[in-house]
């Protein structure tokens, strides 16, 4: 698989909910960074980030739009979409990965506004 | 110059604080996206946006990490840092912009979050 390739099966994975299958194409010393929190390193807590985020969500539909491969590097613009409950949570995400000479991903790095997940994940669950 | 330059271009005319030097490089038509916020359009609004973002800023360093040029397009990571009184905001973000064929920053689309940006405003003004 190139890159890009590596990075659309990663995220076809995510949205299947199939966590050992998109961990499968990481990287053991994976870096996992949401940007306005705090990295995560290594596959105990990517899995553990994963498993929190796809738990409440009894659908995932991540509509990738424009996407850019260079060399190692894959870019993409996403919009990240929850079912939760009766409705969807929508997150706009401008998502940076490397993929590694072994073809898993090293690092996985996505920008975003906290507050618009926050605040539609109070509004569906109730909190 | 290259859609890579153009851009490289516009980043040092805003922390040049020389507002007619970046609408320079914009098309008339430009869309101007901060993700969290709404799209403004067209050189007035691009004019008020950066003038009351560089307003308050006695310094403006633009840290331009990795950056991507495929075609019309151009992806740079950057943090974003404004002097503002005694101290630094520092602000993460990725930024998506397209150059249309007459050389002309038609795009310009960044993701960042929004509280990141708020909270340190409002430490660094007493607000």
């Amino acid at each position: 698989m190139t890159p890009l390739e590596t990075v659309q099966a990663f995220i076809r994975a995510v949205e299947a909910h199939d966590v050992d299958a998109a961990i499968a194409l990481t990287a053991p010393s994976i870096s996992y960074e949401n940007v306005p929190i705090a990295p995560i390193v290594g596959h105990d807590g990517l899995r553990a980030t994963l498993e929190s985020f796809l738990g409440p969500a009894a659908e995932v539909d991540w509509q990738i739009g424009r996407e850019l491969a260079v060399g190692s590097v894959v870019v993409n613009e996403r919009l990240d979409r929850f079912r939760i409950g009766d409705g969807w949570l929508e997150l706009p995400v401008a998502g940076f990965f490397e993929v590694d000479d072994e073809g898993k991903i090293s690092l996985w790095r996505d920008y975003f506004d906290l507050q618009t997940y926050m605040t539609r994940f109070a509004e569906l669950t109730g909190g």
